[in-house]
């Protein structure tokens, strides 16, 4: 009886395989050897393993609880789609547990398999790069799965990401419309599609605009690279900051105030997400808006219908959504660079 | 074997119960009718329903998760504190699945069955009011629990929360030294141990220190009651505003913002919790911290220590551990009252 409780995850560590490969063994992947084939169907029926996707057909009902994955609970955009997420499934009767990543892709690992053994319907995840495989061992269990505010190289699942091209070309003409000339970049993680994505667009941007004299600081989605990155930037005289993230934002804000940089004077600075903190500063903060509500209701209502879909689907293709990004000009980024030098020059 | 995930919900549907009736039917606990009891025992039966605690005691290890539940995502106070607990459990081993309930008591009773009927090890509950007796359920079927920044009446748990009296205390008596005269208060709801204490020890500081003319608002811990309340608070005219957690002072800060009242000047402000929102602003916010970091730590390594203590505790005494609070002074407070009356008078 002990054994109804065996995981995939345990039946791969007493084959001493991989998850994934546990997983593909046991689908009768030809890509897994014949002699690793057995060795894994064999662990499994010692442990009486049964996957998930036989489990749940199993049941007389769904578990009604989703498993969403976040990089941060501190990280108020994160948070926000967790608890957006949250009330859509609420409003749909279904329960929803949350695991935080901690921006670390094994951690990612770990949390998908905790939630693939507990009993939830389906995933709502904010992918690494790095973790296909794991994401696509639990698809092969039949357990229905979301991306959500990144994408992965290849990606073979259904994903909600915001286009941020729009909102940081804005940002880029913006700023050059204000006199600045040299704009220093936050820029996220290359083990994220959007750290990847965003430093591509703001290049494009900056080229599309002549502007040259650009300079980045490549960094991470924490307070502490932004304040890093906005103190090394200052040192190099830059005119004005985009923050790749919102953690970065912050820390560009704590750098600004540590250091005495008058933001909407000596600094234009432009961050990401409309967050309170970035409204209820003395100098209000331009932000390039991604509506997480709206990725977060997204994303929730494909997970539904995967859900719902009661096995007809599995056909549908992987698609990529994009929802728009707006620029908010505030305070922090609206004045004429040209016109403060001159005040400056004045004695 | 379909019905080896029946639940103690499914069973108290089945016989018509609350779940903490069907809970305490099959301990044989006395205070349920026989009548009752034949009933919950025979759906068990006919569900094939094994409580966790036998499960808990069949499997050859534990799970290794441990389930936390906080009232709010959006709230950075509880972010913290989820972040924290989850870094403790990742130190030893564990992973953490967490669960939003929205400041709702209903929500958290729905959280618990989820967490209940999951491999969890142990859960980290902040509770409200009305929460006992899903909560006495759940201890009955062995799970391992601890609460963590609020109590409940008559608590019979280990609990770890944090003592505002002193720096509620400390905050009238500064706001009084620096002639302050009219403070009011933004009370958090009285379904919450937080909430009434705090409102309690609040008028104790103020009777302590003969000051009679208070004003109280009965808000709730979100942003909209901070907000309203303070509007109510500043059309009667108050010198400070004491806010009573740290979404309620988001609330102030953005009231203030929104009706053009110079935090520092017009109004002294002090809040809950030190938080980054709170440091960032023109004018810094004076705080009563409550070292959430230190609460966080605290409650996961009593949760461990149940957790490994492998069934010989039990005997453990029910007590409410409590961790200090400090007042941290900044702009938003430390300015004298009757010298910027003075300035006013001034033409």
């Amino acid at each position: 009886m002990a054994s109804t409780a065996a995981t995939l995850k345990d039946v791969a560590q007493a084959a001493g395989v991989a998850v994934s490969t546990a997983s593909r063994a046991l689908a009768g992947n030809p890509v897994v050897s014949q002699e690793t084939r057995d060795r894994v169907q064999h662990c499994a029926e010692q442990l009486n393993y049964r996957p998930n996707a036989q489990a749940r057909a199993l049941r007389s009902s769904r578990s009604n609880i989703i498993g969403v994955t976040i990089p941060s609970l501190v990280n108020p955009y994160f948070a926000e789609m967790a608890s957006v997420i949250q009330e859509e499934a609420n409003r749909a009767g279904m329960s929803t547990i949350i695991s935080s990543t901690s921006e670390d892709a094994e951690r990612l690992i770990d949390s998908l398999h905790v939630l693939g053994d507990q009993r939830v319907d389906g995933i709502i995840v904010v992918p690494y790069n790095g973790t296909e495989e794991s994401l696509a061992a639990l698809d092969a269990t039949g357990m229905p799965l979301v991306l959500v505010d990144r994408d992965l190289p290849g990606n073979e699942h259904l994903s909600v990401v915001s286009d941020s091209s729009s909102g940081l070309h804005a940002a880029v003409a913006h700023l050059l419309e204000k006199g600045n000339r040299r704009i220093g970049y936050l820029s996220g993680p290359m083990t994220t599609s959007t750290g990847v994505t965003r430093l591509a667009e703001f290049n494009a941007a900056c080229a599309s605009l002549h502007l040259e004299d650009q300079l980045v600081y490549q960094g991470g989605y924490h307070r502490e690279d932004g304040y890093r990155g906005t103190e090394w930037l200052l040192s190099h005289d830059v005119d004005a900051i985009i923050a790749g993230d919102s953690m970065m934002t912050v820390g560009a804000l704590e750098a600004c105030h540590h250091n005495g940089v008058a933001i909407g004077r000596d600094l234009a600075l432009i961050g990401f997400d409309d967050q309170p903190i970035m409204r209820l500063q003395a100098c209000p903060i331009t932000v390039i808006d991604q509506q997480v509500s709206s990725m977060a209701r997204l994303a929730f209502s494909l997970l539904h219908g995967l859900i719902t879909d009661n096995g007809h689907g599995g056909s549908s293709p992987p698609a990529s959504l994009r929802t728009p990004t707006t620029l908010i000009i505030r305070a922090s980024s609206d004045f004429d660079r040209s016109s403060t030098t001159d005040k400056e020059v004045r004695p």
